[in-house]
C-alpha cells in the first residue's frame, strides 16, 4: 500500500477555506482533517474534537516541549498546534491528510525533513479579485475599521507569498473551487514524486 | 490570457491510448488534438487531416529541412513528424494541445528549449498488469507470435522509462483513466510553474 498524501491548504481570511475544506473532506473517500490543539476556550456549541480539540496551557506546553506538534504558534494570546503523531499515522496507513494552516504554519511543517518537498503538497486558496476579498472581509461585519485593515494588510501579505504554492486554487464558486481541489488530489495520486520519502 | 498547456500522452501499444484519447478531446473545452502528419499510404475510410495529414515523401523530408517538425521518425520505412507551427499557434492562443506519442518522441520535443520542463507535461498511460498488456496485445490478433514478442518487449522497454513522465495513469477502465487524465489537466492549470515559459 502507497502513503498518504499531506495537503496543506492556506489562504487569506475570508477566502472561504473553512466552507471549501468541509465539503472537500465530506464528498472524498480516504481523507481526513487534520484536527488542530487550542488552548482558547470552547466557543458555545463547539465540541472538543470537531474544529479543534480543546487543551489547558500546561498540558499543550507539555506537549510542545515533547516535540509532539508538527507546528504550533501563538495568536491573540491562545497557542494552537497540530499534532504529529495523528498526521503519520494516516499517512503511514495510507490515508491522505488535509489541513487547514497559516503561512507560517506551511513553512514550519515544510521545514520537517518527513514533509519537505514532495512528500506534501501546498495548496494557495485566493479570492477571485480583490475587490470581492474586501467585500468577503467586511461581510464579516464584527469588526471596526482598524481591524479591518489589519486582516486586509494581512491577507495582502499572506497572498504575496503564494509563489511558496505547488497549486493556486481561485475560490470564484464554491463548486468550481472544490473540483480544482479535488482535481489536485486526483492528479497528485498519479503524479510521480521524485525524491518523496 | 494565459498560454495553453501541451500534454504529451505516451504509452506501449495495446494500452488504449488511442480509445482514451478521442474521449479526452471530445469531452473537454479547449483542449485540441495535434494532428501529426504521414508519408503511408492512407488506409481504406482513413480522411486526410482526422488521425493523420498525409503527404508524400518530398514534401515530408522539405519540411525537416526546414525545421517545421517538433519532432520526427522513421518507422517500418514510413516516416510521422509533428508540425511544430499548430502547436505553437493553438497554445499562444491560450488552448491546450494534447499528442499521442511515443517515448522517443516525448525525448525530441522536451529537448527543444520551449517545451523542456514545466512548458510541457508528460503523462504516461500504463497497463494495469503485465498479464492485462498480454491480453491486450494478443488481442489485436492479426499478428504471428515473432511479432506479437516484438511488441510485448518493445512496451516492456517502454514501460521502464516511464519515471522520465510527470504523470502515470493505469488504464484499468477507459472512465477512470479519463477521470485521472481530465483531473490532471484541471489541476495543471492550478500549478505554479516554476521556470516555465
Amino acid at each position: 500500500m502507497s502513503r498518504g498524501l499531506f495537503f496543506l491548504i492556506a489562504g487569506p481570511a475570508g477566502v472561504g477555506k473553512t466552507t471549501l475544506l468541509k465539503r472537500f473532506v465530506l464528498e472524498e473517500k480516504g481523507l481526513v482533517k487534520a484536527v488542530s490543539v487550542t488552548t482558547r476556550a470552547p466557543r458555545p456549541g463547539e465540541v472538543d474534537g470537531a474544529a479543534y480539540f480543546f487543551w489547558d496551557e500546561p498540558r499543550f506546553k507539555a506537549a510542545v516541549a515533547r516535540g509532539e506538534f508538527l507546528e504550533h504558534a501563538l495568536v491573540h494570546g491562545n497557542h494552537y498546534g497540530t499534532p504529529a503523531r495523528f498526521v503519520a499515522e494516516q499517512l503511514a496507513a495510507g490515508t491522505d491528510v488535509v489541513k487547514d494552516i497559516d503561512v507560517q504554519g506551511v513553512q514550519q511543517i515544510r521545514s520537517r525533513p518527513e514533509y519537505r518537498g514532495p512528500a506534501s503538497v501546498a495548496v494557495f486558496v485566493m479570492p477571485p479579485s480583490h475587490e470581492e476579498l474586501v467585500r468577503r472581509l467586511r461581510g464579516r461585519g464584527s469588526e471596526d475599521e482598524q481591524s479591518f485593515m489589519i486582516r486586509l494588510r494581512t491577507a495582502e501579505a499572506e497572498m504575496v507569498r503564494c509563489g511558496e504554492y505547488e497549486y493556486v486554487v481561485v475560490n470564484d464558486t464554491l463548486d468550481a473551487a472544490l473540483a480544482r481541489l479535488k482535481a489536485i488530489r486526483l492528479a497528485e495520486h498519479c503524479r510521480q514524486r521524485v525524491g518523496a520519502v
